[in-house]
């Protein structure tokens, strides 16, 4: 009974089809990417009738698979002009899986300054004027809560959203029922706007568990990659006790931690908003707080900790190393509370930290806010919500705020922010900034691994050799990890631990009643890449799109003094097989 | 003695050198076009270091011929990421050509918020340290003048270039020292401004008038061609008398007037923004008001006329028919007065009346303003010269203002606006709007010609027959004519006056020595075009980007109720030879 649902609107239908043949096999990014290059005209306007907004859970959601409750959402990115795809944890992923909801299709759009929401249950769906327009994530879900209780989980769009600002994201509940979790990058929210859906109200109902073709070689499996998670050092250590903030300063050390706006590798305050005074305070202070806290149902990872304020109040969700890095160190500031602060800002209002917090740093670069400034950097926050002009070009983000303000050096890539590692100390990084289809984004190929973490091997960051095949093949991986459903932080388990890999295909045997072998894998990861390329290249983005800012090659970068000096040859093989 | 003059502005040197072979028997666009696709790196950062600005005459600027004076201007666009060429009358085209400076290069970055003047005479040229920034252009040259005295010429930004606004321009002083002639569009203001080049102050001295070859051949051609010029009833009267807005009462005639931010063709108050109201309006005002004003030296069909407020007073120059449109039907506003008021406001600050007028009605429809408030109009104009955030907004231009304020009907292609001949109701120009190597460009390939004024033909401009070939033909011819320095008006003349064309190559060729034929003249227009195309394929603009926005094809419009139905393939056979 495994459908797509798919929501117009504009007439307000709601149908359920079966799988085409086109799609099957598919789930996660793979689906999402492929609905999207088969169905959208590439060349629309994104906010326009012709863009649809899909969401779908992974191959393995929904399971008793440690960690594989992700959902993706894909679009035309309103931010990059390309096809999109962003993951988010939460409790919404694997409610989908297990409603049998392969994947949730938004079509055309509503009447301007229409909203609606989506009621869902596994057998029925239905789009009721909403209730919560107009309210920010937090006030949003606590309505909605209220209105339909608190065993769902909800899908919803902040103020950033409704203004179909480029940078605004998708909000997905947690455990404990907050607007934590979110599909960040590349203005997913925007697209939700522009469809006049302001909330997803998902019901899993009774619903039990997927169907598993051969439950007892899941459980073998299953237990085999749950070995492996708890085993892995990373895994069961540095991210539970940390959170993704362990890589603040690891990235300081590494000299590869963008300082004042990509000026720098090291920050002398890094101690001071690093995941160790994370744990630091969440422990010292108790009460709400917690430092070992999982997004969503089976996670095993647990790095989504709880930041606590002096009271013991619940003040944000631990911020995540690339919000840390935002509006830390590339901003000059080292206050962390004030850093939860906007994070939490972010989360309410509903848009991405990353470009969000890269966007700041562009205006401390254009003179606007000084650097380091975080009273001034919360006021700027507080106008997106006003929908002020200011905050507007705040909330679409480093590309906008570039160009409203005349700025020469703006870290973005496809119009979409480069995130916490510099391109220049960490070059695989970098390959993968310049050549995914996503515009720069650190998941889509996290040579962090081997480039700093000695994960899956040892690549020099601070050398061209060997980048284009380590960011070759995470992108491969990456694409076939999101197709399942997995969180990405599998992957330090999957890079070191051989049987992990072999326990995820397993998996998929025993859920589907396949015989996929290990070997299969790289052949998912491309088809879902090829199919990402192919929309972007009808979509009039070429490989001359998949080039650093001219500052990277022309700045050399303290402390390593290094440019990024993969060749423009180099850089078009990398997503050639 | 005709060189290059190249000038670096990090350096500050300023170098003379011979033409290179490669640039040989090229002017204006053709010349700029060629430098900057041979010399600029294509994924370059338009306002950084590795962008060319280049000022070049035509190949017929400085002589006696009738109209030649206009000057290009050529870079890598801020606004479209494309290559950009922007032409203006005023008097700084002429004097160069006069002087032997073939182009004008400006290459590199000075350091940030200092601003340079460059005192550019024949044989020296020299910057330091500019006494004008900060200032408007009216300012900026009335203090200028003051300086160097009422016997140069002036080329300045405005506090739009200074902000690196995307809609910025370069204004060019007219006969009176009034900077009212602008290179408008592509927000080529915007690299003058990154560049730290605040003014080019030039001095023809005692330059009398470029070398001819054979003169006695040059003065009969020369006056073939001014006969024609003063025969054919647009050239001769209808511009002389009511300006290019002669144009308002035609389009609206002909349905194809976009109103309301391009909803319908058609506006009630037509008549009260119209070249005839000009007209009147000056005539019965009288004092420093002129009907037949021309912007250059040379020019003899004089459309520029100087609008003179209820006292006398100068108030602004008429308006282009173009921006009456933009800020007139386009943005519900029926006062001319105030039309003239945001004219000069675009002329002092230094914006694209067309971009910047079409903001406005994007604005408008996202609801941030009504349409038809002229006050508000005015107010939010003002704001551009604060440097508010909302003011660098609409100075950005209309794809701006769309993505800050998540607006679906935006009018841009290749990210600049659309002008004011809606592409259902004139197909031919929707066709040069889409496929034009410059962004939608109503002057890169004019098909109102054959499609409303029955010049060179007829071409039904509600069907999609014969609109590529005409579009096609007349983008060749334009980019010959703006090779030559010729002011685009010419090709009424040209279009129905046989001798005209052939009394233009025979003064080529009295000029140059040369024997070309008018069989030769379309292979410069694809030369040009080839290397602007070129240049765009380089910098990651494909035949996807030749597209209108979805709005154009999906809502028909009144009164006729077409849609703009030219298929992608036709669209992608225009530019192909």
């Amino acid at each position: 009974m495994v459908k797509i649902l798919r929501v117009n609107m504009a007439s307000l239908e709601c149908t359920f089809q079966d799988v085409p043949e086109q799609y099957a096999g598919l789930g996660g990014r793979g689906l999402t990417s492929l609905i999207v290059s088969k169905e959208v005209k590439p060349t629309c306007t994104p906010l326009g009738p012709h863009n649809k907004l899909v969401f779908a859970p992974g191959l393995l959601g929904g399971t008793n698979c440690a960690n594989a409750n992700r959902i993706s959402v894909g679009c035309k990115s309103p931010l990059t002009g390309g096809i999109k795809e962003a993951n988010s944890g939460g409790q919404p992923g694997g409610h989908l899986a297990k409603m049998g909801i392969h994947a949730l299709v938004i079509e055309d759009i509503a009447p301007e300054g229409r909203w609606y929401q989506l009621e869902l249950t596994g057998d029925s769906a239905r789009l009721v004027p909403s209730t919560v327009a107009g309210l920010n994530n937090y006030a949003a879900v606590a309505k909605l809560a209220g209105e339909y209780g608190p065993d769902k989980s909800y899908i919803t769009i902040g103020r950033a959203g409704e203004f179909k600002l480029t940078a605004a994201s998708i909000a997905f509940t947690d455990r404990e029922l907050r607007p934590t979790r979110h599909a960040g990058r590349g203005g997913v929210g925007a697209v939700m706007g522009s469809k006049g859906l302001k909330a997803i109200i998902v019901d899993p109902g009774q619903a039990k568990g997927v169907p598993v073709k051969d439950k007892e070689a899941f459980a073998a499996a299953s237990k085999r990659f749950t070995k492996a998670l708890t085993t892995h050092p990373v895994t069961s250590q540095g991210l539970t006790l940390y959170g993704t903030a362990v890589l603040v300063n690891i990235l300081h050390e590494a000299g590869g931690l963008p300082t004042f706006n990509f000026s720098q590798g090291r920050f002398d305050d890094h101690e001071a908003v690093s995941g160790e005074m994370l744990n630091q305070l969440t422990t010292e202070r108790g009460g709400e707080g917690s430092v070992s806290h999982g997004c969503m149902t089976g996670c095993i990872m647990r790095c989504s900790g709880i930041f606590p304020d002096k009271k013991g109040k619940f003040m944000g969700k631990w911020p995540e190393y690339e919000t840390l890095w935002a509006f830390g160190p590339n901003s000059g500031i080292n206050d962390i509370e004030m850093i939860v602060r906007y994070d939490t800002v972010c989360d309410d209002v509903g848009v991405d930290t990353i470009d969000v917090g890269a966007a700041m740093a562009v205006f401390m670069e254009a003179g606007i806010l000084k650097f380091g400034d975080a009273q001034g950097a919360l006021d700027l926050m507080d106008e997106i919500s006003k929908g002020s002009a200011i905050g507007r070009v705040l909330g679409c983000g480093a590309a906008t705020v570039g160009r409203v303000y005349g700025v020469r050096r703006v870290p973005v890539v496809k119009g979409q922010s480069l995130p916490a590692y510099d391109p220049r100390a960490v070059k695989g990084q970098g390959v993968t900034y310049a050549t995914t289809p996503m515009g720069a984004d650190h998941t889509a190929g996290y040579a962090v691994t081997a480039n700093i973490l000695s994960v899956g091997g040892t690549v020099d960051p601070l050398s061209a050799a060997g980048q284009v095949e380590l960011s070759r093949n995470l992108q491969i991986a990456t694409a076939a990890v999101d197709t399942c459903g997995l969180c990405l932080f599998v992957a330090f388990a999957v890079l070191d631990i051989p049987d992990a890999l072999a326990a995820i295909v397993d998996m998929l045997n025993a859920r589907y009643g396949l015989s996929l072998t290990v070997g299969d894998v790289p052949g998912v990861g491309k088809l879902v890449l090829e199919a990402e390329i192919d929309f972007n290249r009808r979509a009039g983005i070429t490989s001359a799109a998949d080039r650093l800012p001219d500052f990277f090659l022309d700045e050399p970068f303290p402390p390593h003094n290094k440019v990024f000096d993969l060749t423009d040859d180099e850089l078009d093989s990398v997503l050639k097989w």
